[in-house]
């Protein structure tokens, strides 16, 4: 059996990923690669990566991206514009994985607040699934819309979810200090972007709230059924994947805090959390699709907690084919790698 | 007039720095550079920077540094070592600025508690000057003993001081989450130092509580006269230069403080507080003595400030010329740029 | 069927890679891993990748680490530590691919004259089998002795052989001018290592003559029957991974040469010579065990030829496994990746 | 007595040098930054490096830039832009230091071939004077234009016109295989300067035949006497600044060739030859105006000569204000660093 994909935004940073992750699994097969704006090229004079048929495969425009014999779609594009594709997609009977910011709120007003614009296709948010893999896995389950978390909020969710849930975080005053690689802020060719403004430099950016901060807060509550408040400043740093989350927190019972991260992902393939006393890296996820999470208590009330992945894995072309292999019920691990890629 | 220097620990990454300004500097002469494991080499065998006579200088083990007509001393020794060095400079009539963090301290008992050993001279605690440039420039006029300040405390006090002076901010609750290049880690060949383990990696460090807290508490008190309580996190980035301190706080009245931290450095030639709105970015002050701050308002009662210096210059070498131009009456900026080498 | 693995030598950067390799190989289970000086420890605290139970293997010294039921075992050990072990573990009848330099070279006095010190088991050469994958198929099924290539050999014979072979390049005439990521030095805390001595820079290394020279001249000559003179000069740079090497050739026909690459490369899984006009990067390989070979004619004779590749894949852990897959006759891609982990 | 200056070109990387190094300058101030496509905007909006009065200048059109009391025009432009404001600076009465391409050759013809488009003024060629400083001393006092030379022309001429001078060398058999940061690019947003696809990369480019190779080779000639051919092979490499030469040779008398490059350089300030075995790294020229060379003899007829300097000082604002100390009669060092700002 092979299910047969298409690629939108096939050309971005995301949308490379995905197509080395599909064109290794054993029951997805690669049939159409869209690229708008590249359209009549190949995929192999725009992606350094590829050779074969791969590269030499056509990138076509949206309104060929779909047609024929597609089972299923993976749209990497810009928010706004994803909405559009997914709806033609879901119309078409095919299932869909979003990894754009579309379909992950649950309210298009809230949506509208995030983004600045109204919703496109207010219809389809109530059968959309938000694939928090780790909690999501009864609904993504036979799902046709999976709208894949986005990369700070997967990085913030995993350390968070269980403390919240346990009750022993103080939700008013979390504070989220985010550290990002430059991919992701994707491909486009942008002065602040070049190679030379980028290296030896970091920054923050995204003040004084961050689009992400919306869909953080609203499944901080949806899962754990407490309001958190999160204070999140994003920085864009010197390496081109990898994110780090270091989250300052108060609460009770903080002793008890590495058991409750422990217990609660012990039998996780993608999501492990460090002995005490020792704290995570980038360098020790990239290339995987793992979320690696530390924690150092700092005080008879505080801790710091630390979470690292790779943006454009765990943080998003990753964790789009761990959901696809949960909505088709196969090995959640397939194509997917436990090791990161190191040094 | 030329006052005759000498720098010992001159082959690490803050003595290769001093001897770059020091070398420009029209009215210091370097006539001995001390570096005790490579005595027996030449300078220019060590660094690779230099050429000509300075290459060519021979590199003194400790007891021959300080020989004959040397006027001043620059100590960039590991802490603990530099006390006795310091002793011995004093002893015998010289000026001293000490880059180690032997002199920070005003109390020798939290000098053994940050690290975790005695204080090998705790008579001359009371002769140093510690050498916020911009908050100590009377004492620093004459002064024989100057404790130049760490980077991370430079970094967390200069954007801090004025809002604790100005009782704006909430003491008991400020978080600084700081990322520094790799160079502030020095020049000692450890594995996790490597540029394959640094190179796209970031990573928290020093937690439960580094070292560099004690300083930035003591100081912030000294200098505003409230008592402040830091939660201090250290990260270390994929990049040579470059120090990010990013302030998470609340307070009263924060449509004010930029303001505030505006006109504190209204008139200085090496702290720039960047428009409302604008974040500073560490390539625009490495190479340069500067430090730019900026700030974003992020809710009724809490704002985030950011800092930017490099790490080697405003936060060690730079700033020990500063002091050095203070300590002589001399211009203040002398050898110090103001503006980046960028990018 | 389960090849049961020993890997000495499991902690250095090549170590780590046959670790994510083996780890996902089908028919290969890794049982031992030797780390002689880190010996005591566990995998997961030296290796900043692992996870799970392969984080928990521990790290055994030499004479423990081929003990029990091993059938195969990487050596990725320094020349002249390695080839004791290869004897220790040919003797208890165990397959070995040997990732150093101790038995590349068929005459032991080569090796002498190459590496400064006699060969410590010369009586083994002869079994040994040269794994240029692409050229030693045939002596790789059944073997029980492979010497891995290096990867600057790898780099120049993959695109060299084919013109050699056709008798079309100058062979008195070649010059490689060779750059490779810093991973290519080794894990060793040096102090040229050091992130801040690395980055930013480029230098030249191994001058008058590389050890790989001989290495080059011997295949070369081996391979195609033409005696080579090859002018070596490789230069380290600031970035982890990845080799290109700039071949500088003179000859006839050159017109023909991109044809004579593009046949014998034609039905290669790892090998691919791109398109007339298009000049390979490195990162368009790495991540995978790929080779990408480009080409310019800049005259009636003469042409710059390039090659890219992992050095730490193609270079080294990649073709190792490239090569066990031969050596027992399963499919060559076998864990191996065909498209770069690319950005 | 103080110069008045204008920039044009401003906001690109060499304009940014040349503020930093003119704005230091004892004798030269900075009246007009041109900067046509960012007019109106204050330079401080557009360069992360600055502060105080000059964030504060505005940019200004082209037609703006010149306008008043300057004496003195350094035009930082694209070839084929720049020549016309040379023109106009000259026609009133205005030195000029252009960095362009558009003076640096004698004979239109070549520009012509060169850059694929008829040069606009070549009635202006025969009045500059090709600032290869070291070698145009004579020429540059007085003088009213000076065509600043390329990076790639200063670091292979420096080291090669010594040997093509002493007529040692093999002038029909000189292969250049150079490597430079990705600033020698500029500051176009282009997506292959993205800081994820030049990032942990490097790539040849410029093939068959990049446009500093006639500039090489007529200032070869022009200089040595010698018509020599050269077969030049330019990389962009994962760093910022820095440039690094390897001249492949081959000739007579190659021990005498240390001796022959020492002596041509003996007294000079910028350029360092460095003691025999010792080979330069880039790090050790970045952030001054030095260049770097180091030669190793690897047969009896040939040797491996490389340089380095920084391809936005000495190869380019640096060597522009060298000119423009000599064009003046004042100490050629004025406002330029001769150690590197390492690390």
């Amino acid at each position: 059996m092979s299910v047969h994909v298409a690629i939108l935004g096939a050309t971005g940073y995301t949308g490379a990923e995905l197509i080395r992750l599909i064109s290794r699994h054993p029951h997805l097969s690669i049939r159409r690669l869209g690229a708008h704006s590249q359209a009549g090229k190949a995929a192999g004079e725009v992606l350094p990566g590829l050779s074969g048929d791969l590269a030499a495969m056509p990138l076509l425009p949206a309104d060929k991206s779909l047609s024929g014999d597609i089972d299923m779609v993976f749209t990497a594009l810009p928010h706004g514009a994803a909405a559009a594709c997914v709806k033609a997609a879901l119309d078409a009977g095919k299932k869909v994985v979003d990894l754009s910011a579309d379909f992950r709120h649950q309210d298009k007003d809230v949506y509208a607040e995030a983004y600045g614009q109204p919703h496109p296709h207010p219809e389809l948010l109530s059968q959309a699934v938000f694939g928090l893999t780790e909690y999501a896995r009864d609904k993504l389950k036979g799902a046709s819309l999976v709208a894949n978390p986005g990369c700070y909020p997967t990085a913030t969710l995993l350390p968070l979810l269980p403390l919240l849930k346990a009750n022993v975080v103080d939700a008013d005053n979390i504070i989220v200090d985010a550290k990002s690689g430059a991919s992701g802020a994707g491909r486009s060719a942008k002065t602040d972007l070049l190679y030379c403004e980028a290296n030896e430099n970091v920054r923050a950016y995204g003040l004084p709230r961050h689009r992400h901060t919306w869909e953080m807060e609203e499944w901080a509550c949806t899962f754990s059924g407490q309001k958190a408040k999160i204070r999140f400043v994003p920085h864009i740093l010197p390496m081109t994947r990898g994110m780090l989350a270091t989250l300052h927190l108060k609460g009770d019972n903080v002793a008890a805090w590495h058991g409750i991260l422990s217990d609660q992902y012990a039998s996780e393939p993608f999501v492990h959390v460090l002995p005490e006393g020792k704290l995570p890296q980038t360098s020790g996820v990239c290339g995987s699709n793992c979320c690696h999470i530390g924690i150092s208590v700092t005080g008879s009330d505080e801790a710091v907690v630390i979470s690292c992945l790779d943006n454009l894995l765990k943080g998003a072309a990753g964790q789009a084919v761990q959901n696809t292999n949960v909505m088709y019920g196969w090995e959640e691990t397939l194509s997917l790698d436990t090791i990161a890629c190191w040094p």
